[in-house]
């Protein structure tokens, strides 16, 4: 993990509940399609994957995702055409809020939910 | 993953911020020792690990282990003796909201900080 890149205890954590989805149903499924997919998502909003995890089974797909200090986690019920998604990035790059935001929007567009619930908070402090 | 066992999108998101831990140094620093201790924290708890994630280096420790529609997320920064920590249980099991409460407990717990910054979300809802 590159140390100098995340000094900063502060971060953005977004999380999005999405429903109805309209995606082909392997998005749902598919464990293997699914991380890879999000690892290029990550990869394209140019930040690192240092880390991966996946559990994929009839019920449905759990994937965790490492960043330096951050993660991208990503559940999904396909009976109920549900997914769960978290995006939590550390860092006080001044463009850190946005490539957030961005890589969200990227991962819920890929689903088309008919809607969405989605929250927006403010992680860690710089205490000394 | 057990399909059966959670086959509601509700869910109960804690989020802990964690500052001036006075536990010993190696629980920030050491990947390993660190996320074995969760699993077994998660075990203790009742719950299944059914994947798991570490990196660590000079600038901490991330780790995400994988439950059944649900995760825990560990982040550290050794130098400012400071951790962010996530427990994302799904499921409408009665007992669930207590063993997430419980689990973070135990987690917080370890780390002995001087205070912390704790939030409690709600997530999905069960849509048909």
């Amino acid at each position: 993990m590159p140390s100098s890149t995340v000094r900063s205890m502060r971060g953005l954590h977004l999380t999005a509940d999405l429903y109805q989805c309209r995606c082909e149903p392997r998005w749902l499924s598919d464990g293997l399609a699914l991380a890879g997919w999000a690892r290029q998502a990550i990869q394209a909003a140019g930040l690192d994957v240092v880390g991966e995890t996946v559990s994929a089974g009839p019920g449905g797909v759990s994937a965790a995702l490492l960043l330096p200090h951050s993660h991208v986690t990503l559940h999904t019920w396909p009976r109920q055409r549900g997914i769960t998604i978290d995006v939590s990035l550390a860092g006080d790059a001044g463009d850190m809020p946005a490539k957030a935001r961005g890589l969200m929007d990227a991962l819920v567009g890929r689903f088309a939910p008919e809607w969405t619930e989605q929250r927006s908070l403010d992680r860690g402090s710089d205490v000394t």
